[in-house]
């Protein structure tokens, strides 16, 4: 095994950050875009509302006809015509003249206010007014809500019912979004086998599969489970070749120590290039990073916790990446709940549960799968540092 | 407009709460299972792990056999066989006896410790031991980490990654999830046309029927959209009978007042029955109720804000409950960022936006699309009170 090249964590997302890999974009549908990640900031191409529009069911009439108008000075208007919400207005009024509009309708020529219909008496066609309207009464003007070109919504927004909702409101039909990292996910072991599979004595069901899929969906990647590989070079070569085919990215996982650890690697130098030999980390000196026909394939650790640590730390980042998010990772500060022992010389990470403002160290072995569904991320202790006090301030990186 | 018989909102909750509609349940593979919601309690098929597991690469050995070994008198035990993952040992230690064991391989019958590769020397086919092993050392006994029938999962849950690879962990492979329920959505208004389309003066984009079909899926449902109906009988009909047909639930928006709300009224009361004539809340008052065919038929206002505050408040509730939740809103306890003037004598609902702890009233009328865009959720003003002093602790119904 070629630990002697061993590099720290920040080399290592120096060297993913450098592979040949941008985020796509693409044109779908609205009805289509809820959950994804908008490309491109949107600014509206029309005034909202797009004309001067009644807001409540009366009478459209130029203001200053009413100016006059008291309870014992009632003015009478002739009614012209009838606007409807939807109607294309082809009425124009003149001094003296108003016209009926349900609410919603777009004001006829001339007509500044609209006094509802409660407030009036009708008479035949005329249009008793007991009050002055001012202009603007009843109305609300063209672009008053949204004006025409205004940024509505930014790039990398995650688009919300909120999001669709004003993207209809402006009339768009489709949006630039970016397109989803296509990952594939390979897990390994002889003794792995697929849930539904009647259980051998001495095999296990898989977990790292779903756990990755699922983490890869979570955010907002579309990921293909290839399947299990067996311990050989036919068919993990065959696995991660599918993989380099129809996906962005490959992950491996369970194929980061021991003899899967070898093949993975010499298969990677088969087909491309080691770029990562390990790393200075714990869990995770043994994972493997190359790159295939410019696809990163990431060789993660078997054990479910320190595969999802490291997915976490090195492969999420890139995730978020092609998604036009930043390169980096999900932290919360907390405090620890209680001190924690790490061992000294080695850069640790351990799994931690949050609870209210307090991070609360999961203390089973990395074995244990219960230690990931416990968790809700992890913290680092650093090289130098044996212990973490009670009650001290840790930054925890959230998983996925 | 029958506003004659408005009830209260409880009552209305009470009336959809007692519509003829229940969870239904569906079994789904597991790769297709996260983000659905758990119909069952899930415990534990077998025990994790399955057998007796070696935590380390060396050799597993009967602990009392190494008991009196020390740096100055190793003890030599004689290597039987070799027990890789995934591996039936079909050896049996007998004393004296050990055998070469990789990580995740089953203990061999007789073995009950695992003493590492590095600790030992090997010569020919003896192992040499310097030191006593325990009962146990670098062992993981079967079930340690989930012993058969443990509850894993609680009905109700929304699946995480998390969740779907403790299923996977323990080889679930189909899950009994809550059916999505199929949920109608219908626009209506002559002026409303949809997004793509160019607009003629006078009409403008739906906003409604993109804003409660996401809100829909956001909540866990399906929602399929049938496009906007004409202000006339027929238009409508023929949506409405197209929505009870092919859903569980149809939603109406703008067809809650004036004209559209008596040609709904008078449709519903065709194909079934109005149970609901109008609520006495602001917004909301002429929201109306029916059932067709057992299937629950809601006439929302137009107004954006007024759509999405009514649906918040009648459908969402029930949409839960079909997801097997509870029937109820989603709350938030803030502290208001200013004072607000209310009537007296309206049972209010007013758009917020949070900010930290502060709730901030949005002061937009409810025409304003942007209003529902900006806010969170909101907050209620009961009938009886006027005035909402600033830093006043309120409930903030959220959206959705």
């Amino acid at each position: 095994m070629a630990f002697l090249n061993v590099i720290s964590l920040e080399e290592a997302l120096k060297v993913i950050d450098s592979f040949p890999l941008k985020a796509n974009v693409e044109k779908i549908g609205i009805e289509n875009a809820l959950g994804r990640m908008l490309a491109e900031d949107i600014k509206s191409p029309i005034n909202v509302p797009p004309f001067d529009r009644a807001t409540v069911d009366g009478y459209a009439v130029r203001s200053e006809d009413t100016w006059m108008a008291g309870e014992s000075n009632p003015i009478r208007l002739r009614v012209i015509g009838e606007i409807n919400a939807g109607d294309t207005p082809e009425i124009t009024l003149k001094q003296g003249e108003s016209a009926y509009i349900s609410t919603g309708a777009p004001l006829p020529e001339g007509a500044d206010a609209v006094i509802q219909f409660e407030d009036v008496d009708r008479e035949g066609e005329e249009v008793i007014i007991y009050r002055p309207a001012y202009p603007g009464l009843g109305v609300m003007k063209a672009g008053t809500d949204i004006p025409r070109g205004k940024t509505l919504l930014k790039r990398g927004t995650r688009l919300t019912f909120k999001d669709t909702a004003l993207l209809s409101a402006v009339g768009i039909a489709e949006v630039p979004v970016f397109r989803k990292p296509r990952v594939a996910v390979i897990s390994t072991g002889n003794e792995v086998v697929l849930p539904g599979t009647e259980l051998r004595y001495g095999q296990i069901y898989d977990i790292n599969g779903r756990a990755i899929a699922d983490a890869v969906r979570e955010l907002g990647g579309e990921a293909v489970f290839l399947g299990i590989a067996r311990d050989d070079r036919e068919s993990l070569k065959a696995l991660i070749e599918r993989g380099i085919e129809c996906c962005d990215v490959v992950i491996l996982s369970g194929g980061a120590s021991g003899g899967i650890r070898d093949l993975t690697s010499s298969i990677i130098e088969e087909l491309g290039e080691v770029k990562v030999h390990g790393i200075a980390i714990q869990p995770g000196k043994p994972t493997i990073i190359g790159l295939i026909a410019g696809k990163p394939v990431f060789g993660l650790p078997g054990y479910p916790t320190s595969c999802l640590t490291n997915f976490t730390l090195l492969v999420a980042p890139l995730i978020r990446k092609l998604l036009g998010q930043e390169y980096t990772h999900t932290t919360v500060n907390k405090r620890l709940a209680h001190k924690v022992f790490s061992v000294k010389g080695r850069r640790q990470f351990l799994p931690v549960r949050i609870e209210g403002e307090k991070a609360v160290p999961i203390l089973k072995g990395s074995g244990a799968v219960t230690s990931f569904v416990e968790a809700d991320g992890f913290i680092e202790v650093p090289e130098n540092v044996e212990i973490l006090e009670e009650n001290e301030e840790v930054k925890v990186i959230l998983f996925g």
